[in-house]
C-alpha cells in the first residue's frame, strides 16, 4: 500500500474531469475551478479549494483536483496538486510545458502548492481568493511572502490574482460557516 | 492511469525500507538519507537526494525516499515528499504526529518540500547539505528564505541544519561530475 498513492476524484467529481471540455476564456475556466471547491464543500469531501488545469492556447480541460487531504489521508493533497499528479501521469512526463498548460486555483496557493507549481512545468497560474481568507478561517498558508511570487515569475511563470475572488472567498466563509475541519491548524 | 501516483521504490533501495531498524543518534540517521542519496546517483535512478523519516523517541525507520522525478515522471517526486507520502501511506493518516517523527534530508528541502513538511506533521527536520549546494550545480530551490525555517519552528517543528553537510554536498558534487540530468533548470 506505500506504492501508490491514489489520486481518486470523489463520485460527485468525475463528470466535471471532461477532457473535451474547452473554456476560452480566465473566468469561465477560474468558474471550474471555484465551482469544484464549492462542490466539495457541500459534499463533505474536503477542504474549501479546487483547481483545473487548462492547455493554455486551446483552452482544453486536461485534468481537475479538490483538497483531498482527509478524505485520501495525505496531506499532500491540496487541490493543486492533485490536478498537477493526475495532468502529469495524464501525459505520462514531469513536466507540463508542451504544450504551455494554464493552472487555476479558487485560492491562492500555500507555500508547498506554490513550489510545486513551480516545478510542475505550469506556465501560467491564475487565483481567485486571496490567501488571506483562507488564514481568516485557521488555515496556514506557511511561508509565502511577496517575493515567493516574483521567484515563479522570473522562473518564466506568468500569474495573474483577483479573478473572481469573491466567488473563492464565499467558498471559504462557507466551509467556515459549514463547521469545516480545519486539519493541521 | 490518473488515479495513482506510483511511489515505488527503485529496486536496490528496497532493502533499506527496513521497518525494523532503530538507530538512536542523528549522524546515524543522516547517514541512512545520505546513503539513498548516493546510491541513487550510482544507480543513475535519479538526483542526489534522499530522505528518511524515524519515529523520534525509539529512533525506528518508518519510511524512506529518494528523488524519483525522472524515473516516475512526476515534478512532485522529490525524496523528502516520496518519503512523506509513504509514511503516510503507512499509517494511513494525513499526519504524522502519533508518534511524533523526525524527517532526515541529504539536502536542505526546496520550497515545496519546506511546505510540504509543514503540513505533514513532522516535528523534526534534520538536513545536511546546505541549498546552495543544489543551487550550485543548476538546480533552482525556490522561494525559500531565512524566515521560511523561523515560519516552521513557530508552528513548532525543531530544525537542525548542517548534520553531516559535507557528505550530502559531496553526493550532489558526485551527481553534477556523473553528468547528472538538472531537470526543470
Amino acid at each position: 500500500m506505500t506504492d501508490c498513492l491514489p489520486l481518486d476524484l470523489p463520485d460527485w467529481a468525475i463528470p466535471y474531469d471532461d477532457r473535451s471540455l474547452i473554456i476560452a476564456d480566465d473566468e469561465g475556466r477560474m468558474r471550474l475551478a471555484i465551482e469544484l471547491a464549492r462542490q466539495n464543500v457541500e459534499h463533505g469531501t474536503g477542504g474549501p479549494f479546487g483547481a483545473a488545469i487548462f492547455s493554455q492556447a486551446e483552452g482544453r480541460l486536461l485534468a481537475i483536483g479538490v483538497n483531498s487531504v482527509l478524505r485520501l489521508n495525505s496531506s499532500v493533497l491540496h487541490a493543486e496538486m492533485m490536478a498537477i499528479m493526475r495532468a502529469q501521469r495524464l501525459l505520462g512526463t514531469y513536466t507540463l510545458k508542451q504544450p504551455g498548460h494554464a493552472l487555476y486555483s479558487s485560492c491562492e496557493p500555500c507555500a508547498m502548492c506554490l513550489g510545486g507549481i513551480l516545478w510542475s512545468g505550469i506556465e501560467r497560474l491564475v487565483c481567485a481568493a486571496p490567501a488571506e481568507a483562507a488564514r481568516a478561517i485557521g488555515f496556514d498558508e506557511g511561508p509565502v511572502r511577496p517575493d515567493s511570487y516574483n521567484h515563479l515569475e522570473r522562473a518564466g511563470i506568468a500569474i495573474l490574482r483577483g479573478v473572481m475572488a469573491d466567488e473563492g472567498t464565499q467558498v471559504i466563509l462557507r466551509y467556515q460557516a459549514a463547521g469545516g475541519t480545519i486539519y493541521n491548524a
